[in-house]
């Protein structure tokens, strides 16, 4: 038997700041860039880059982060753990996630490197192409764990991406058997196809063995997990091992199943996509937090469309406008 | 006789950073700061304020360069003059203003303080409350003029803003002799009232002696600098002794008188504002590109209105869009 929870979710992730600025493909292309995708770049590289890019606007990211900013901003109560350094750009990050209701313990890192950035080049259609200096973000230990919150939280929501640097994998093995332990819900998104293409057989072993309650994955991500194109094949099969299955699917909306429910959701109309930095993060904020508050699968879906909706249409993966009265009026 | 400008317009200026949040005017009113206006805070007070503030976004700002921004983007040629330290947010200065394409050559500030940076609280109505914390931007010195350049440039620009601090004001005397001394024009925007209740007396010498050819105010500014209440007629008053007036009024638009010759333009329509810094800036961005370009004085205003239109629809005080195209389509 479980306590009411002290946080409806606890996330642990990157800890970074974006560094965002408009480019065209003709950029891309001259710097290689992987287009539409996130890459991780090493201190040299990230100052070419950063050279390279047009004049910036720097807003606090992290996929995980982001999503908790949003169920924050719907009223969610959340925890974040990650790893900042000890420098200006680390109190950015750790002010912007306070400042936006969120609990967040961990401490700063002394030293180098310096806190993770993320140079995000925004091509005219929208797209993001991220490039991620992970900076003291890969050295979270697992000894930065608090194992109480953990099993506090109804919900422990991780972040694939975090899964490549070996500390913060080892923070959310001990994590994942923390909330188990504790026999609250495991949530886990898996952030991007090449996240899968090196870590998919600790995936699918997660999953195998049933540790992973709610999934989050793009088509792409989807098909490189499960080695299956068709959307609703692949979908199928993950359901059988994961209770709550969400596929996100850019401009067609999102389909899940959870208990042998299936349901879907239109993308929500938007007048201009500007940035789709952090859709995804924004989607799943929007779908957690109507699950946790026990919502009907579509609506949870709807919810989800709704946010990601806010964030495409302004540059920036963390909301600009009260997220809870936007969904107020058009979920209710 | 002067040879063809190397620049269309040279300017000195508060180099700074804008760290932005939304906020409420419940918040306003607690921390006890001055609505819409502009006030100097020290780092306690600075450290104390960024506490109380939402979750930032982070953009390059300063008046001229802002200005700077928005006629580099128009197709001028510029270049700025301005103090920030040897430290990572003075590289992002640095970055966003050369990444705009403007020439950028003042050296870094070795040692305290830090870069500036002016923390902006914009409540829901659209209007911004800026708390500024000079930092390095007080100490530019006159040795960091480049004569050359400034007898180079069609226009020199000074925001008022530095009138603040002795070594910029210092610099900026001496950079208006050397533009003059060339034949060179000299332009000058107000900023605040409480600068002009500060230096008054500074500004209407420096136009009573016929040093300024350009001159920027809004309705506030022109009321504190003539001590005349009704715009038209301080209006009428320093167009005695300035050659070109412009006075912005805000959603009432603007009117200028240059040469005897009276024009004015209506406020341009925005479907919703969302951030007001910067509007002013943008405003004299167009107003001067249209001017340095030689344009009819009511395209100047028409100009200036849509610059400012853009950048009061989204968040930071940097044009975000292709502003020449906007101009294009809508000015021809």
């Amino acid at each position: 038997m479980t306590t009411e929870p002290r946080y409806d979710v606890i996330a642990i992730g990157n800890a970074i700041v974006d560094v965002l600025a408009h480019s065209t493909d003709a950029v891309i292309e001259d710097l290689g860039l992987t287009r539409g995708g996130m890459t991780l770049v090493d201190t040299a590289r990230a100052a070419e880059l950063f050279e390279a890019m047009g004049p910036t606007a720097q807003v606090s990211g992290g996929s995980a982060a982001n999503t908790l900013a949003g169920m924050a901003a719907l009223g969610a109560r959340c925890a974040f753990i990650g790893q900042v350094a000890d420098d200006p750009l680390g109190e950015v990050f750790a002010h912007d996630i306070r400042a936006a209701g969120i609990a967040f313990a961990t401490e700063p890192r002394a030293g180098d490197p310096p806190t993770g950035r993320c140079m995000i080049f925004v091509t005219p259609d929208g797209q993001r192409t991220m490039n991620t200096f992970l900076g003291s973000s890969q050295f979270l230990p697992a000894a930065a764990l608090d194992v109480d919150d953990i099993a506090a939280s109804a919900v422990l929501y991780l972040e694939g991406y975090l899964w490549d640097p070996e500390e913060p994998r080892a923070a959310m093995r001990r994590a994942i058997e923390a909330a188990r332990g504790a026999g609250r819900k495991v949530a886990f998104t898996l952030s991007d196809p090449f996240v899968i293409s090196r870590h998919g057989d600790d995936f699918r072993e997660l999953i195998a063995r049933g540790q992973i309650d709610i999934l989050f994955a793009n088509e792409a991500e989807l098909a490189a997990l499960t080695g299956i194109e068709d959307c609703e094949e692949g979908l199928a099969k993950l359901a059988q091992d994961v209770p709550v299955v969400i596929v996100t699917r850019g401009e067609h909306g999102a389909v899940a199943i959870a208990g042998g429910e299936r349901a879907q959701a239109p993308a929500e109309p938007v007048e201009r996509v500007v940035d789709t930095t952090g859709a995804g993060d924004l989607f799943a904020a929007g779908f957690l937090f109507g699950h946790v508050r026990g919502r009907p699968l579509a609506e949870c879906l709807r919810t989800g469309a709704i946010c990601a909706s806010e964030v495409i249409s302004h540059f920036g993966a963390r909301p600009e406008i009260d997220l809870a009265a936007l969904i107020a009026e058009r979920v209710g």
